[in-house]
């Protein structure tokens, strides 16, 4: 099968990962560039991992004729710009969430995409979880026979500098946009209406920023489910990603992930691992999968499993929690 | 210390748990009388505990000096009036709950509790198993700092008989109010509004009847803390009641008690038991418990742990919550 | 069905236990007597139960002809006569474990209930706790295939009094005989021979009494698969009693039972109870079923589910550690 | 810090993963060449890893004066001379167990080692396992107190062709010869003697092949602690990997990895994960830990974790449980 070549714009953390797991662990695939505005950033990968060219300005990949398709990691703000022009470059696109903070800019983006018939995927890693996975399938399956609760647990192990917090969108369109992903996923359909409430509890300074750091959404589905996702901006133990979906026939639970499997009982108690901190750590195998069926998408000409639509529903789920937070009623989901 | 003499007032299933449990588990007790409208289950009873008296009137075991104590476990409609006159007669009180549905006659009965000076004790029995009371006082503890998110999931195993539901109050008086004195008790806190979700997603039987049988109330306690609370009325697998406790500085799970610690692991996967299939069994400890501490309430003359205040709030949370049901929007707890 | 009318022969504390067992808890009982060499001891538990006898010469249970059957629960270096006694009498018989310490006398005893033809149970509560009968059950249905290793965990929480040690015929025929009777019950197979190491970790008090305090003994079953067993005087955390089986197709594992189901997750670990404490609470249901399962035999003119051969076996496995921990090689078990 | 160059000998599965170990995941190292006596092997590998050597025969290796260390992943029958060998060309050595199935051969390896002043690191990756470590440490820092009784559970999923078994050297030798080494790890003890038990009880073929297929051997530490080990070689599902170590002040448990976190709930029961299959999965970080542990102790000039002594004496405590399979008793380890 042919090699996919592969430019990488923006290489922070997140994009660096990505540079790597291309490189080393995607057969495939060939990293012929990365881009970053701190262009030293983009040497030092380069010349770690002996990519050929390391650029400032991501043009230079998208005039690169070699060059198949983009991994845009770059700050949420250019997102869709970027989309727009790798579109019309004829460049298949795996993009970050969120695709844009701006309904009109997605869709703009998304116009693009299609009108230029090259695949688009938007980086909603925790669907390639194995657990999650796993879980999303036995619902699939009729396992639990029709959903009827779902639920969600998610929590940040601290909060992002208030810096970030000013700029993200806020904790629906920043942090809980995993969580609507995931509820969508999970059961394969629509989310009705919503409604949020929330309120600063984790540190003052994330209200004043405008901002809260604890949230509870609940959800309605097309088919008449139910679903609850929390979100607190600090759970000092570490990352914890819980999911639950019940059934008329049954429960689906998945737990967190432990760094070991060691218990210590002593004279008090029994101890073992809290959960894995981070979600560098926690998603190693989600990132990774992510990109094989991106690069498995282009390769075998076939529709990516997250799109733009997802992108986009996604951060209208987000502008439906903040309205309802306001309101203290349920907000249906514009489409 | 001198016996404590007491009369069990309906011996349907949970009266004949009390009785045996008061009989041979508990210290300090004789039980003299055993009343029930069906007169020969009251007789069956009395003959194989060796119990002095059993009749189909009540008033029999309230005109009996010996007697310092009624428990009442006849049926909900009747709990009221037998309260407002066992504390005329001076009798100490143990009642199932709720006390009643209409508030008017909750406030009639705890003013004649207060009145007369006795004890009245309502069967939240929840607050007595050792897991949620061990939880609940990691809370008071300060083991996980300030409380910021509270889950409650209660799901029974299978709905009521139809002419049951249509006399049962709905979900939110019938079953969740157990889940709204638990919500109280883990925090020691009052709620001060609600929000209810909910359908008929189980059997179209109990729509018909009026009633739904899943629902989701989102709680705003005093101090800030948000919590939910997940009803379902079939769980296939059993008995499901777990808690979660979020706070500042950890978090407190109480999972499901299981009847054995078998596992058995396959060419497939492991397996495990399912939780305890229903009440009885799930909260053997808690049921004794309770009984322990009403008595111990009456020769210590000390405050019963969960009393007719208890018994009236958490009535009107059911309210608030089918009010809110309706409305679409949060209601407060009037006091 | 005729109500089985019993004596009770030494009501120390596991006496008392089963006493208020049979009064309280089986149907179809009456205890007619409790007899202790300490006869205060007799008598207070006679009052506190409403029990019409209470004596201090066991002879008088033996003479009374209302009686059917006897429990003994008085020293073990007084089982022996007393089950002789009691068969001549023509009395069914529950005694604890050891029938004797002396194969002669156990022969003898068991001679005298086969001349009977009363019924002999011995007191190997283990068998009749849920998860290890489970476990048993599992094995027998063929869910694990063939089996291949047995692994028995047993470890007391604190060691008895050096009184105690010293007459306690060791730590094979004190404490391991319940784990030698529960490796046959397992697989329902025999133990053909075995091999015991250990020695003196705990506490050298015991070791100068001339037991050990730590053993390990691997076993082969008649039909090939092998065993091993692990004793501890002291486990700081509780009673730890765990069993496995592994087999063709599977493995069956049973953990501790713990008193909650409780965890707490901080900034360092996640905490869950340690196992329950100690015997008479880890073993609460398999005393209470034994005993339902002595009268229903009684009642039913069955046989003991444990009788006198598991007595006897049981004790000349124990003979057979202590054989190969003094000659270092393998023992092989006298039938 | 300078890079270490590196040829890799043996290409197989393990060696193939090393090479892309070394390649990709730890940085500070160069992969100058790989050989095989398969040369196609080598060349394949070289040509998707983009390293520049490609060669039958490791005498090529060994003669190229920019390769510093060697990874010595060919068959076992060869690693004693490649050890000499590259010791004498100067190289650090890493090689996979056994040195060699021969005592002479590894005292041999073990002395030209010493003489060039070498490294020599043998391949017990299941000491890098985070668990494992984990676990030992804990027994180091004293938090179970002294250690009383160790326990290794060690069963693989499926037997190897017969073939394999016969010139793997037996059970002992080939497989248990890891846990021997966990064994003393665990403890930073040594084994003074053990004693083994064993039979053939998964193929009859294994038998014809003159080997055992499950096996339990028993420990006798230097300080007095025992420990058990059993050995099969087929758990039907999976590869099963615990440890437990009981000591004074409580006890460390350690159970298997399971691919994902997700419970399933049903009528039946609880269903969750079996562990792991095979190896490379299960110790995918543990092998990845090794190989960078080895380079550390290159450019930091230590002493690495697991040497040549540690290499020989599994082998000695592997030929003592064949004699003591034999003999029917405890065989003391020679040194």
């Amino acid at each position: 099968m042919r090699k996919v070549n592969i430019g990488v714009i923006g290489v922070g953390r997140i994009g660096r990962m990505h540079t790597r797991n291309l490189k080393y662990q995607v057969s495939g695939v060939n990293v012929l560039g990365v881009v970053d505005v701190l262009e030293k950033a983009a040497q030092r990968i380069a010349k770690d991992l002996e990519i050929p060219i390391a650029e400032k300005d991501y043009h230079c990949l998208l005039e690169n004729k070699d060059i198949d398709a983009v991994i845009i990691c770059s700050s949420s703000d250019t997102h869709a710009q970027i989309i727009s022009e790798a579109a019309e470059a004829g460049k298949h696109i795996f993009c970050e969430k969120p695709i844009a903070l701006d309904i009109d800019k997605i869709d703009q983006a998304i116009t693009a995409v299609k009108k230029a018939g090259v695949k688009l995927q938007v980086g909603f890693n925790r669907r390639f979880d194995p657990s999650f996975k796993k879980a999303k399938n036995l619902v699939a399956s009729g396992k639990i026979g029709t959903p009827h609760l779902v639920r969600i647990t998610s929590r940040d192990p601290e909060p992002p500098p208030i810096s970030y917090v000013k700029v993200s969108g806020g904790i629906f369109l920043d942090m809980m946009i995993h969580d609507f992903d995931m509820a969508r996923y999970l059961l394969d359909q629509e989310v009705v209406e919503l409604m949020a409430v929330g309120s600063c509890l984790v540190d003052p300074a994330i209200g004043e920023a405008g901002d809260i750091d604890t949230a509870i959404v609940t959800l309605k589905y097309e088919k008449g489910a139910w679903g609850t996702i929390d979100n607190s901006r600090k759970a000092v133990y570490g990352y914890d990603q819980r999911i639950e979906i019940f059934g008329s026939e049954g429960c689906v639970m998945v737990g967190n992930k432990k760094p070991t499997e060691v218990a210590v009982i002593g004279t008090e108690d029994a101890r073992s691992d809290k959960p894995i901190f981070w979600f560098i750590e926690r998603y190693t195998e989600a990132f990774l999968a992510e990109m094989k069926e991106f690069i498995k998408c282009i390769q075998e000409d076939t529709r990516p499993p997250v799109g733009g639509f997802d992108g986009k529903i996604s951060v209208q789920m987000g502008y439906a929690a903040k309205e309802s937070l306001i309101k203290g009623s349920f907000v249906k989901i514009s489409k």
